[in-house]
């Protein structure tokens, strides 16, 4: 595996949503990092070496400074951000950002992401059966009618600017289709995916490790 | 309706966990608020008068200034303890609370908080088959055993002290029980909920309304 250079090392699935978070804001923070990829479909996140670093077996994980290592998308952002224009200070605008990304957790990324990981990942089997893919697709066209209201009137989520909420929230809003979303009916979501996208130093989600490794030499 | 002296409005429903977190940390901060009891069950943050308050149609919501509302339990949290030793603002320490806050969004809570809803407020019904208990119970676990890890060697889940990261895991977590959780292989958890329910100012979720307006006056 090759190692890159850099302060902090990324454990991540190059298909994940919530990885794409974390690779989307380090490139638009300029920060160099070591990708270490792994695959959750083969178990490479319940290894016991893997649970050592991580006791909850998932990706993302940032290794913030030596042994010491931090879960949680929305938590990475707000201290890969800190202390910059992307994690806003701001008593109110923090508490609106705050709102926003725990809404992605709670009521965003569990329905659109398990659709999107059983329909496309996973690809169908006893397990999508089990779960109810009507219930994801009823909640999770709910919560993006929820986005679609706030932004009708906003150009992003919080604090009026481009911060680590649009970045928490685009992640699985701009794949909704690969889950058979339809946002055909939800224009003004359309036109933040577009804004997002045209932010400095924007990468796509399938911008890989080996692309990764040529800008950090 | 009887409407407390103070600076916040709080819409909230008495048996509602996300609730008593914040009903918890104001009372621990020593704020006196305004109370609005509403009760889900009866529609009443379905109704448009509360939707123009907060789309989501969700309580906790917090009236934090004359017509701007914050929904989001933790986001609420952050809120109203910022500036106290409840809200760590060191980076890494602030960084682990906001990972075990969006933990217990993401993976307590929906598990808890769901086989709670159905099994004690609703009853069953067509809506717990159509759920999967199981699948909350299998879930809820694993979130508890991820738990019970973190604590066998700290006291406390963030900034080694307690803070809101507490408050917020707490708050299912003491009533697992009511949605047949057993947390008799849990030592550690159940330690720390011991310690939890010792802080000054404590107050138990059935502290109601009544008595939170003899304290407010």
């Amino acid at each position: 595996m090759k190692h890159y250079s850099g302060t902090y090392t990324l454990y991540s699935m190059q298909w994940s949503g919530n990885c794409y978070k974390v690779r989307l804001a380090l490139a638009q923070l300029g920060i160099s990092y070591r990708l270490v990829e792994l695959d959750i479909v083969k178990g490479e996140t319940r290894t016991p070496e893997f649970l050592a670093k991580n006791p909850g077996g998932r990706v993302p994980l940032l290794e913030v400074a030596p042994g010491r290592y931090l879960p949680e998308s929305n938590a990475i952002l707000w201290y890969i951000a800190g202390g910059t224009s992307l994690a806003p200070e701001d008593r109110i605008d923090r508490a609106e950002a705050l709102q926003w990304m725990f809404f992605e957790q709670h009521s965003l990324e569990p329905n659109l992401g398990q659709a999107r990981f059983w329909l496309t990942l996973v690809k169908g089997g006893r397990e999508l059966q089990r779960h109810s893919l009507e219930d994801w697709m009823e909640k999770g066209y709910q919560a993006l009618s929820v986005m679609e209201k706030h932004l009708a009137r906003r150009r992003f989520f919080a604090a009026n600017r481009y911060t680590i909420a649009d970045i928490a929230l685009y992640a699985y809003t701009h794949v909704a289709h690969e889950s058979d979303f339809d946002l055909s009916g939800f224009p003004a979501l359309r036109a933040w995916l577009k804004r997002v996208a045209s932010q400095p130093n924007y990468i796509p989600m399938d911008w890989h490790p080996a692309a990764a490794a040529a800008v950090a030499e």
